[in-house]
């Protein structure tokens, strides 16, 4: 029986065993749960990246970081090697957990949505699959403190003992929060293909790439970074077992492209939204290219482009004339 | 004293540690043989093709994940990092073990190959190396269940208990296949070196980059789309201490473009013969791109080039007008 | 408490349990010392290479391996993940101990820097850190075998017993050595901003990518190889939190193209200098591109370029006509 929980827990391990090195701060909120600071107060760095990324996709799989060229700037990039990915990108790394009832209430990502008692709508998208662990690890991009009150809801909710929780978190600001948010870019695919009737079911495989965003300590200006990445600077692979109908027919409408809202730096389309992120296009919220693989068939079908021209804009302040 | 199925044999603890993580399912047979089905039952995923690759390899190096450019298609790459090459590639990597009498006889690659009382002929292209140990391990591309008799006869010839056996195995129509193929560019490349009468023996390290090609699940045009990563999309780089006048005079001789049947998906060539391998030239089981960096004076010999056209023909069914 | 050579000493424990699978060679002098040959008489290998590298980075951080394209030969490289920048690059991987009194005495690189009761100057650029363990680890670029005087010597300047000494040592001409050199891109750039004027200290991540050159026996030809590979074929990214002014200052002055003795091969400069390494002007050894990330502004800061003519003359014996 696959536990994801025990997966993530052996890359907790990990960290728990030299944080320093890694760059991050471990403490014990007065309930007992663990909190990893991976970049508010904690520099982070890039393995401490990695190892929140693997925990977000439920230790399933592995990344790497790469090449992405930009104009003259070399850029880095993650690639994402995402091993069943119905499980890692769609239970657990998916940021479907609303985790307080207020508005701009932290939302949990992670293999603790798995135990969690309430499962989100997005567990409808995959094939069965609930984990049973008497640990859970879970993931939150916030630039604020995690507070007693957020960990003992999670561990209740989950089911758990709250000395046996684990919660990471990261602000948008951090370097391990831009890894991180590059490396969802399956699952923001994922999330699109379903909405258009596709059926995540028969996804078998998948893999990503896409740009890491400069870094900037400005938490506006980095969360529209880090949204940029996804929309103008991601490329999804999803390798399915499905008609050559289904795969053309929503390949064509789940690129960020076909948005009324593409084209311009997510900040700017953010702040003319009140930064309100709940009015801004659902279907926004897509890869920039989606390659699908039919293995049924041998056929591979793609869509969309890397918007050079914004991510110019966005991360280096370039505008072309 | 280098034991390269001890080396195999701690990768394949980790795969034992967490089989439903990667996607592999084990078993063991009535004789106590443990098989792990890494793509024919089992999905398999990326960390399986990582391991199985490192396998076939003896346990000497690393692989890691990267892009490979097919138009206008975000294809990925595999780059093999192998070390001490003449016994990661030669002695253990090269599929050389014909495990039947049988016609379309499964193929043995791996360490075990190393401790065969019989050992093959590509043994003769390198240092003398054997191994000794109570533990093997064998990789064998089928699309059919391992039978006892394979392992029984696997056993035998390596003077093992079955119990002490481990055979990884794993389809052409699969993600896990599909990379360890690909990953097999440097032995291609070692084969065609040694036939032109190059000596082997002086290989101190080597390199190789090939691309993964697209999945699909039926076996013959996986079969062809594997061999075309090789042959058309691959490139093997070569340490060696030997004379320049032998790095020049068998680099031009290597690729695969200087067969007769080269310039046409592999799936052609194969049903010309016919689906008969060992009909085919065996001048075309040759790398793309070989690079000979001769040590000893620092020079640098190539040949070859990626074949664009017939991967586009082979992998995305797209001629170039 | 952070301690490089504690960390270090994880990488140390993996090389020893496997040397001859990594193609290097233990042995104790007759003080005890752990002696590690990864190059001289033993051939080394890509995971030799990344170990050494990541010892001389304090353990901290990662590295991978990647493509290079000059011309028409597909080189590789290697990236540089050096997390805690100011700890990995400076307090442990440049090298910045004399180890002997005598003129080409061996100089030292690697954690049991951070040990040496006589701190070298480099300390002054960055945060205090000194560690403190009963176990250190020191990296010799060398072509002579390693004596039990310089083992003694560095033991007691760092307050080891000699038996808690682990050397490693590779020559110039030799994989392992190429690849941690081209892994120096970072420190290469730091002592440079730092002799600029730039504050280090407001350094917080880096990262760098290098081509690694071609390999030669000849010793010279290699030294030449490997420092063309920082000055005209490595990126390095400085993310720091300063001003957007001191960083288009320091920008322009620190990139290798900024030096009188640019343009050509380092063997030529290095022989027109009588070989004497100091003779050679200090503003040469620097990278051929950098760029500056300030975190404070968002702002990214970029000069210099890859200079693939020089890379061609050096490492493929190519000119331009």
């Amino acid at each position: 029986m696959l536990s994801i929980n025990r997966e993530s827990m052996k890359i907790v391990q990990k960290i728990l065993e030299t944080p320093e090195a890694l760059g991050v701060k471990v403490s014990k909120l007065e309930n007992g749960t663990t909190v990893i600071d991976m970049g508010l107060e904690a520099p982070g760095g890039w393995l401490a990246g990695k190892y929140y990324t693997l925990i977000t996709l439920g230790g399933l799989g592995d990344i790497s970081y790469e090449h992405f060229q930009l104009g003259e700037y070399a850029l880095s990039a993650v690639r994402v090697l995402a091993d069943l990915p119905q499980i890692a990108c769609v239970a657990s790394q998916i940021a479907g957990w609303r985790l307080e009832a207020r508005e701009n209430a932290p939302i949990g990502a992670g293999p603790a949505r798995s135990l969690n008692s309430h499962p989100d709508h997005y567990f409808d998208m995959i094939a069965e699959y609930r984990d049973v662990s008497s640990e859970g690890v879970i993931c939150i991009q916030t630039p604020d403190p995690v507070t007693v009150d957020t960990a003992d809801a999670v561990a209740e909710a989950c089911g758990l003992k709250p000395e046996n929780l684990t919660i990471l978190f990261a602000p948008s600001a951090s370097l391990v929060c831009a890894i991180q948010v590059s490396a969802r870019i399956i699952e923001q695919t994922l999330h699109r293909v379903d909405e258009e009737g596709f059926d995540v079911k028969t996804l078998r495989q998948a893999q990503g790439y896409c740009v890491i965003p400069p870094l900037t300590n400005d938490e506006v200006q980095a969360f529209g970074r880090i949204n940029d990445a996804l929309l103008y600077g991601g490329i999804a692979t999803l390798y399915v077992e499905n008609t050559d109908e289904a795969c053309a027919a929503v390949v064509k409408k789940i690129t960020s492209s076909v948005s009324s809202a593409y084209g311009r730096p997510f900040v700017e389309i953010y702040e003319d939204a009140g930064r309100d992120f709940y009015q801004i296009p659902l279907d926004l919220h897509s890869p920039a290219v989606v390659q699908i693989n039919n293995m049924s068939t041998g056929r591979t079908f793609r869509a969309g482009r890397i918007n050079y021209e914004v991510l110019k804009k966005s991360y280096l302040g370039l505008t072309s004339e």
